[in-house]
């Protein structure tokens, strides 16, 4: 099934770049060629500094992220009236804020993923290798684990009655509306990471990568607007997990899965619509 | 007419460089050629692949839209207070911001449109198909009426009393005052649109298609910060028509017609106003 | 008084480039030359097409404009609570918004001033010619009158008793007071323009002129947020006298003067700081 | 240590790239050499217009950033209800957003520093001299008494009982805590800087120094997001010595040490993370 020249349609351009009829045989794009699959181990990254660094980065950005998000959360609590504090609204810009400031921080250095879901997203595609995928989902927990605690360690009383920023089902909803805000939440941000990434842009334009975070960094902004009131916001296990470990209450875990499966479901889904219908890598390798 | 060099003509730069007087000959620019209008119908475009994934890339951007959307303004009118909620200033970020980032992630698939309004004002300059213009309608439709039906399904009862984030005259204006407010809003959004994606432009700045989205995402936040209290603010007909299907009340058809009338004429007298007034298209292809 | 190779010293670069002595004779930048001064007068662009483009694209920007702005004031007017409006940081967003969002449409057509103080600023830098300058405040000061008119039909009754968007001097402020936000406020912005658009800075770096809009919109944002409370923030006479106009009443026109000298002064103070301190203009002329 | 080519692993990118085994020999990247150290005194500055014209810049951008955030800060004490001013996030805007459009401008003149911590990071990493970093301390602290300085000026009363803006330790929390969060916060704001303005980058990618404002501007509004309630939000020496000195009551006095000690602790860390764990400075000279 041939698919090229996409490159040609631009935002509102003539679209009447595009006259390869359904069926004949592919032609391969002169200035792109699609990067090979990661496998799945490679034992020489072990032995690489920039592997190590990069799981150091994960850590400490995860850190940073849970460290301003969650005090956000917790000084929107303690306002005796919320017009008093930055409001909810302000608790959506705490969130997409730093991921745009983090995602543009690291990107050079790991890639800028922060949040499991992204690594599971990026892992499917074969953007990554198993173990990177799993040192990283590893420092991405530790780190989100030591920002909410730093978070419970400036405000003691308040932390327990305030929640802890932990993520819950909210009163009014059933826990498919929060399996299913997740799910829709994290297809939004893995679908924004991987139409911001992607390598066939990059191929045309350099300075996507430099863009990119700013889409994503949105993608969060917006997703918390829509879905604060359902679920308080996961789409990303990292920080769930972060949050509830620090909160450690027994209803923060009984709604503890909805916040790996949801965004786990919603990465997995992005990808599958990335490369099959976007890019139809399938279609084409057959070609 | 002659009209040429103003790619000289920047933000703040000397502007005198333009010294071709009114009535001589009209002057090519050397390094731009106007592309040819798209043909009304083009069979080719019907066989291939690139046809229907910009319509599936539509269809799923317009459903993300309404989703996020909606549940936003079922968010704040569920909040006992507008201020324990993102406030109606959330509203408008979460229109705008979607707009941004779903332009910027469908831009490179199907010029990103999102909005049968902006296909239309896109059609009439001759930028793509009757045939991709009608099909880009329908699916932006479906998507609506999905993304919409979803969040209904989170909130059946309160969905009802919030009334769907359907479009309506406020009480206190006249359905005149309402289509008036559509047709600015919408024209300050495809004007935008233009601006911001003029092939002019972008042949001689490259980077115009990756920076366009920002600029049209702060047309859609800008014109609902303006027009939120009249009428909910339209400019997109398959968000208006996908709201209005899913909460199907008398009240919500009776004013609908506003949201498609006053969005065309928008449309329309931004494409006039661009390709006569700015780029003075007529007066070049006499000369 | 030699000044030279400052395109070396960037965000936390090494500062360690610049070694020219003060005193010794001036050194040619080799990739750049200082445009000429604009002659005051030049017949020939009255004779061009794109100066009356510009004059057209300057009053339906600035038409545009006032309505989007007045009437975003009027939204939050008129609400019985400011919880339930888009609030005064959404009138701040408004105005910078729209700055943002029309200089970058109109600043390959006209340069995008969209306000007679940065055209005043940018007269006195020898940036344009007089006529130039006043065609463009006399088409700005139509848009906005037209603009503020608009709004006013459609909301005939609280227009008058929400002040129409015009700009006083606050209750417990002195004229004073008034004057310095406005001249303080206007050099924030026509500094932001200098420094945004400095032609040196274009001749190494192409991309400024499609991203001074950013800056130019934050600085209006700024300003509206920290001096809304003084005056209600002109830094724009064109804003201020279509307001006034549409307003009319005595109280609107005792306090105008303020917004006609303060921006003027502003405007003039952020010239000389830019071409005297910033470039050296005078100085490097004379070597 | 070898670690080279990690310029290939961008957002989402392919990470198997950087094959580089741990203790090689290390491999010098191709287009790109780490600058010398800044020399700790340079006489040859000295004598340059150049790094004077560096010290009024900061001068005026200091004043400027005080005069916007005060003046902010003092409209949302004075308003009556905090829904009739722009809030607190307003608040966190006009911080964020001076540093973005400040350090947009100053950035090709003196670096954008506007900060003493910001300065004294970039000391310790080498990025200027020991002279150069005491003159800008001095001239930000300059600016930013004036700043505050005149917004008295316009509010004789109020200014006193809104406490003019000064920094200090909430009631409810600890010292130790608000030394923790001015430490954290100044360290999310340094590492931006270091991450933004890296060489490296620069070196592969001409546009960091033009973007780098942003990712800069949006660290400072999400620490203000997350600390306005611990300490008002200092991480800037400066701005808390302008506020202190202009407000001058002993309260202020008693917890300004923190304002100073915290930045200042806050930068090193990250000047430290970045040149040893990112860059690996250290190990890459003894190669």
């Amino acid at each position: 099934m041939a698919e090229s020249k996409e490159e040609d349609v631009k935002v509102g351009a003539n679209k009447f770049t595009e006259k390869q009829p359904l069926g004949t045989a592919a032609q391969s794009d002169k200035d792109y060629k699609e990067p090979p699959p990661a496998p799945l181990f490679e034992a020489g990254e072990l032995k690489s500094w920039s592997f190590y660094r990069a799981g150091i980065a994960e850590f400490v950005a995860t850190f940073l992220f849970l460290y301003i998000t969650v005090l956000t959360v917790m000084g929107v609590g303690r306002a005796k009236n919320k017009c008093a504090s930055v409001g909810i609204q302000g608790i959506a810009w705490a969130f997409g804020g730093m991921i745009f400031a983090l995602v543009y921080c690291t990107a050079g250095i790991s890639g800028g993923h922060l949040n499991p879901a992204v690594t599971f997203g990026l892992f499917l595609a074969r953007k990554l290798s198993l173990t990177r995928a799993m040192f990283y989902m590893v420092m991405q927990c530790l780190g989100a684990i030591c920002g909410a605690g730093v978070v419970k360690g400036f405000m003691k009383g308040p932390y327990e009655t305030l929640k802890g920023g932990a993520n819950f089902v909210s009163h009014g909803y059933t826990k498919g509306d929060g399996l299913g805000a997740e799910i829709v939440g994290t297809f939004v941000l893995v679908y924004t990471v991987f139409s911001a990434t992607d390598a066939k842009r990059n191929a045309r334009d350099s300075h996507v990568p430099i863009l990119a975070p700013l889409p994503i960094g949105f993608a969060v902004f917006l997703v918390h607007l829509a879905t604060i009131p359902i679920t308080g916001t996961g789409i990303n296990p990292a920080r769930s997990l972060g949050a509830a470990i620090i909160y450690n209450r027994d209803h923060a875990w009984d709604d503890h899965w909805i916040f790996w499966v949801g965004p786990f479901i919603g990465a997995a889904l992005a990808a599958v619509y990335h490369q099959i219908v976007i890019r139809a890598i399938p279609f084409k390798s057959r070609a």
